[in-house]
């Protein structure tokens, strides 16, 4: 008899976004004049600058003549993007990389869903509370939990609170844990980690013989010189720590599909026996097995971005979305909100004023102002009074949508 | 202490393409002048047709402007993809099948990788031997098996024999086994099932509430009007089958990307207790949360196979290498070897002459004609005095291959 994955079993099904999609429905529904301006969800909304457009169609036409029409490209990524990377991402912030150390896939969320396969069963996790949700999922799928509570946080998991107090870079934990989700800068809260604070994670790590996955989707928005854009700016950090990175935020690809997780060699994991053994080429056979390379128009794309025409028209995008999260931090400040990120990250994670839950605050904005956020409890319970705004979206949009802020 | 998953520790190293590849590299240095032909790696070679290549720079167009930019689309694929699917590969063909059911992905490799993942490890597996590596693997990475034999079968894994006396269609198996792959047109045998023999399995596995993984990437190489293109055409199927199906070589997109995977809404998996859970929601959960949708341009791609310039022009390619098929068959009869396969796959599948191993046929037909083929033992133990060759290839070369082998 076939037996299901029980573990699936234990998912919380209330997912944010499905029940945010609800409450905008519903009230569409009853208030039809209504013109709604989204600030939820964390998807681009500027198109695809003409250097990138221009190697797709480039690319395209390679694949439609004998000559130049390529197959099954190399299932790790074509070297013409693997190097681009390792130049202009890692040797010229001072980090060196071969090219066997880097990946590449059609997303960061397959490859942080997925890498935590390789790892055993029997490892404890430890994950920041307010969450990018993939991180938890994952690892409930893979039987690393138990059943979840009622705030749906889950036996087992180790939580690490993230709070103004500890300006969201979350504590050290008190108990052993084998497996650390990081993300700076931060999804949710923008929070953004100096070395300082990066390198007790790493030098804990390295005590611990722990390993940790460090989510550096949105590295393109910091602004701030002295922040790292990488965690091998840390000493000892490709001891530890495995990388991932995407093109979905920084150059408008989430449509497009194509990131890069990088596992340096030194990387190792251990066998109940203490053996220990190369995490790189644990995610290689994997990705060689369950993984058949990303599509070759999306990687040519990709090398795009890292040519002067592109990375210019890149940034100006990027600007335009910056330009947006300022806007929005002064605007809120201006009406006496408590607001963090916004200078390093595309995602203002502000406190609800006078209390209200995060739901209440989400209800009251999209009634009395018909703008939709994204509540911060659907992060986590510590994300409970707070709520995340999201830069990405029509300037125009965003100066409106802070204009009727100042009606709630 | 992180400890590494110690199921990666069990997998056999000696993969066949590499080994393949050493021995042609060796073989290259030490003769310079010689042109070899590869009839090895499945891998299209025709390059992608006008109907399709205008749709993807249509669509690379639509990403380069503000009014038609697309950013994350639907997890589970565009319905404009999904309804041009239904209505061609199944309606058609008089299978009916809801939105819900039809599932786009990047490719059937990572379906069938990451399939089992929602699927108890303590199921018992059954696989026909020879066979793709990735359904032994990816289940021996997630600890349904214990360690391999010298013949690289693992112990736990139930195999099932395919051999010229079975005409390569599987017995059913004498002990319980709870998951089945099966694959027809067959990669690496050429094989194909009948409707009689494949409700044989659906009842089977209706019978011990098993699961059918079935993949059928090959199907629109079938030619003979008899034989199912999809599972769904037996009776009950829908109850116990997953199909997974792929434009890869269809339509020649190993480096587009764009596959599907169909999951039923009758098909049922049990808790321990026996209580039934529905398999097509814990896909879709598994799906939204591990991958995040298939490149808009991959899809777009895809839909232009079922326009009628799309097809006609797909069809072309088919019949290309359905030609090479036809040739590779009659050249190796004439010469006197037991040949199987190539009339409704672009496989062929040769017993070797006078009993030379596998591989000692692979040696003698790079040394003396210099061609490439596939060692049939690369596929398991029964493939042993077996050899495959590939129907992808440029009709000149594929001319000059079987020339070449009457020297042998």
């Amino acid at each position: 008899m076939i037996k299901i994955n029980e573990n699936f079993l234990k998912l919380q099904t209330g997912y944010l976004f499905p029940e945010i999609s609800r409450r905008v429905k519903a009230f569409k529904k009853a208030n039809q004049k209504a013109r709604i301006i989204s600030l939820g969800i964390g998807d681009v909304t500027e198109p695809l600058p003409p250097a990138i457009t221009k190697a797709m169609h480039k690319a395209v036409d390679e694949m439609g003549r004998r000559e130049t029409f390529r197959g099954y490209g190399p299932e790790q990524g074509y070297d013409f993007l693997i190097e681009a990377i390792i130049e202009n991402d890692y040797r010229q912030r001072g980090v060196e990389l071969d090219g066997s150390e880097v990946f590449i896939s059609d997303g960061t969320k397959c490859d942080i869903g997925n890498f935590q396969e390789i790892l055993g069963t029997d490892n404890v996790v430890a994950i920041p509370d307010p969450v990018y949700p993939v991180y938890v999922d994952s690892n409930v799928m893979a039987g690393r939990s138990g059943p979840a509570d009622k705030n749906g946080q889950y036996a087992g998991i180790v939580y690490l609170p993230c709070t103004a107090e500890n300006n969201f870079v979350p504590e050290l934990p008190s108990e052993p844990v084998d497996i650390i989700y990081l993300c700076f800068p931060n999804n949710p809260t923008g929070a953004v980690a100096t070395k300082g604070q990066l390198s007790r994670w790493v030098d804990f790590a390295r005590e611990n013989k722990a390993i940790i996955l460090f989510d550096a989707a949105y590295e393109a928005f910091i602004s701030q010189a002295e922040i790292p854009h990488s965690i091998y700016e840390i000493d000892g950090a490709k001891e530890v720590a495995v990388e991932f990175r995407s093109f979905s935020k920084s150059a408008g690809f989430t449509g497009i599909r194509c990131a890069f997780t990088v596992v340096p060699s030194q990387l190792k994991a251990y066998t109940s026996n203490g053996a220990a053994v190369e995490v790189k080429g644990r995610w290689h056979r994997r990705h060689c097995t369950k993984f058949n390379g990303t599509s070759f128009i999306s990687q040519a794309a990709a090398a795009a971005v890292y040519t002067e025409e592109g990375r210019e028209q890149v940034r100006k995008i990027i600007d335009i979305y910056m330009s947006n999260a300022a806007l929005i931090r002064q605007s809120l400040i201006k009406l006496g909100y408590k607001v963090y990120g916004g200078i390093n990250a595309p995602y203002i994670w502000l406190k609800t004023q006078n209390g209200p839950s995060s739901w209440g605050f989400f209800d009251r904005l999209l009634q009395k102002a018909h703008v939709v956020g994204t509540p911060g409890s659907g992060f986590g319970p510590s994300g409970e009074e707070y709520f995340r705004l999201s830069a990405f979206g029509r300037p125009e949009d965003v100066k409106e949508a802070m204009q009727r802020f100042s009606c709630l």
